[in-house]
């Protein structure tokens, strides 16, 4: 991994250093910690860190946690690492895979579990190694709502962000074992299909289902090149690192 | 069932006769109608069909439909029946009960099923027999749609209406079964929670999953009394018996 580029995160407010050609965390990653409803002092666990954005987007927003990061790819957990160090955030990185969790991990149990799990099946795709497996599903995506369900403690809250057209396998792998689950459809425009959900559960919950108004990425009456037109709620989220509130329900 | 009114559906196209103090379909049962893609010719069966409003406003929508209703309470099938007769529009019922599915039905299988399965689970109301029946889950979730595909023909549509907090169990029960999954938010006003949800799938479809923008039933700028403040889509629907149209996804 010779080749790295320092790419700025909230507003430039972080620099994360992440190679030219392999797999480059995102808007996803950004938007998935900040719909982490973790407080001061909860311990965190990243499944699949990478580079580390996610966790060091949360580390950023969140003063006081325990992060905890495990990424199956050594010269990843390296970079997270390093980046950690560099943005002066603390993040413990395990390698490992997590369908053997590394014994270190498997002692614990956190708050809060993130992922942002590969969105392509394996075998759509053919690019550099590093690319494939952070983008492809070799770990069925199952295994990663199971694996983070068993890291959290009892009413600790799982928060994942992945492709809407996987809604069915998520609820799937979470039925019986998890509730208050809420889904924020996030759409790229207002009256189009969601691309992508983040969806939130808490473990052995027993609260209902919420289904939210969608988070709409780009306004829709500018027509601009895509990244230049953030709606406001895109832009706190993604310039200056603002949580994304999980409300109560409204009444409808 | 003595106490029996008229009821106007559709801007009054229809005019249904219910109970007066029994359970008493409403825009919900005009919304399934309205959400169910059949074509001319198509035939179309209705688990729990009430008094008969989903598959009449179907019927007066789409013509030359081969529809069939099964309602386990024998006073409101019968009312199906003279609802259909009065409105010239020709319904098929079968009294019986969709967990024994009666055999009549059993030797068929229907382009379409549509089912508005009661809301409230069982024992969290105490009203009139006939109301009870209709709105409380008796009869588990699952079963209304465990029977209803069964009865589909292969890449036969299955359409719903369900309270949004029960996604999860519709998603666990279509698991593996149908694929094509489309689910349409439906909420009171813009930015507020789904209260219901429409669900269309196809039996045996391996189609990717798609979560559709929300349909608005009101608009949030005017503050009427609610029924008098219906957003531009739903009037359509309500009032006008026009389709909600599944369209192609949107680039998203």
């Amino acid at each position: 991994m010779s080749d790295l580029r320092e790419d700025g995160f909230l507003g430039g407010r972080l620099t994360i250093l992440q190679p030219v050609h392999g797999y480059r965390s995102g808007a996803d990653a950004v938007m998935l910690a900040a719909a982490c409803p973790a407080k001061p002092g909860d311990s965190v666990l990243e499944l699949g860190c990478g580079a580390g954005v996610a966790s060091l987007c949360l580390g950023w927003r969140v003063p006081l946690l325990h992060l905890s990061g495990l990424e199956q790819q050594a010269n990843y957990a390296n970079l997270a690492l390093r980046n950690a160090r560099a943005n002066g955030i603390g993040l413990h990185v395990v390698t490992g895979d997590l369908s053997r969790m590394p014994s270190e991990l498997r002692q614990e149990s956190y708050d809060h579990v993130i992922a942002n799990p590969p969105y392509f099946r394996a075998g759509t795709e053919a690019s550099d190694a590093g690319r494939s497996a952070a983008r492809q599903e070799v770990t069925p995506l199952e295994v990663w709502i199971d694996a983070g369900l068993r890291r959290l403690r009892p009413r600790g809250g799982l928060t994942v962000i992945q492709r809407a057209d996987r809604l069915e396998t998520l609820l799937t792998a979470l039925h019986g074992r998890a509730g208050a689950i809420a889904i924020l459809p996030i759409a790229a425009r207002a009256g189009h299909d969601a691309g992508r959900i983040i969806l939130t559960a808490r473990k052995e919950s027993r609260t209902p289902l919420r289904l939210l108004a969608p988070f709409i990425m780009h306004d829709a009456s500018r027509h601009l090149r895509d990244g230049e037109d953030f709606s406001a709620a895109a832009s706190a989220v993604l310039r200056e690192g603002k949580a994304i509130l999980w409300d109560d329900a409204k009444d409808s």
